[in-house]
């Protein structure tokens, strides 16, 4: 059995985490889902709900995929070099990386994106390039593959890039009836990005 | 402070839980999130990772919108007298009760949807209407609004429902940012269903 670990933090973004496992969720035969946190037990996301971490990102053994989810936690983790260190040991283990949102951030800082290709949302993108001034950037794109490195646009496309995931994995057919049984519309192509416009300026205060 | 209550049990279905806080969570200087469940603590979802409920439900205040997610544990839920009667009794309290996915089957079971017109979702459609033959079922909707009862669609469309009620509550412009900021392309019609045809026939075996 293959593992999908996901991390969480104090103040991750609920959909930034469960839009992407709704989909990866579907993979339930080949791969178990694991959350991980600095310390394992519930953690508080912005919005409220807590999730329960399965192990603690230290004692855990390295995931075939880790899922790296973004939201306002990001901007003090970001700072947190106990978790940054953890999150490039596994990152560095692992088959494929996936980040949602300014997930993007926390992966930018362990330096493994440096001179690769990368996306994150779009509310928060001036912040977002500063924790990676050596990262390629991409402002328009619902999600962008460098190599094993898998990032997307704010929030709502993890989903898509999950379904993208799963469709590299498993084959497009898997991936639309994943999209069909969640009665999703699979926006599957990575350049149609309509919110990039949307945010050129100014970012939002409150973004996640 | 008002608050939005969200059931969990054994095998909730991630996203038809996590979709609609998403977007629910935007009206967080209004509304607190609490999770309930028969009994207060981690709660299994059918794709493995845990939530958090806050509060049992025989101990909870009535919520001022009670949030009833489907998922595979429905099948054993709707015989489930206890839990069936506390969402008969909080139902009752709700200024607004919403159901996502074959949530709707556990309202149904409590009779307060009777000759109410409601929706669930597309590939276990017959199981639900089974569970409330007195029930109005909607077959081509993405959601149905009937008083205070919000029914949606599978899964996903529990985020296309939530941005509705959003609207009722706060003004279209508002549901409208939300969806922005959540960078998710909002289905703002009920009435559009590409999903119902789909799933005329037959059934999916594993359907949430």
């Amino acid at each position: 059995m293959r593992t999908i670990g996901t991390l969480l933090f104090p103040g991750f973004e609920l959909l930034d985490v469960f839009g992407p496992l709704e989909m990866l969720g579907a993979l339930r035969d080949d791969f178990s889902l694991q959350m991980v946190a600095e310390v394992a037990g519930p953690v508080e996301s912005r919005q409220g709900p807590k999730a329960v971490a399965d192990a603690a990102l230290a004692d855990a053994k390295p995931y075939d995929i880790l899922l790296i989810p973004g939201g306002r936690g990001t901007r003090r983790e970001v700072d947190n070099a106990a978790l940054i260190d953890g999150i490039r040991r596994h990152a560095q283990a692992s088959r494929i990386v996936a980040t949602v949102c300014t997930g993007a951030a926390l992966l930018a800082r362990t330096g493994l994106l440096d001179g690769r290709k990368a996306t994150s949302n779009k509310a928060s993108f001036g912040w977002v390039m500063e924790q990676g001034p050596n990262v390629v950037w991409q402002r328009r794109a619902r999600w962008v593959v460098d190599g094993k490195y898998y990032t997307s646009s704010g929030v709502s496309a993890g989903m898509d890039m999950a379904l993208a995931l799963i469709a590299s994995l498993s084959g497009p057919d898997k991936a639309r009836s994943v999209a069909d049984y969640a009665e999703y519309r699979w926006a599957s192509d990575p350049d149609d990005d309509p919110f990039a416009a949307l945010y050129d300026s100014p970012p939002a205060a409150d973004a996640g």
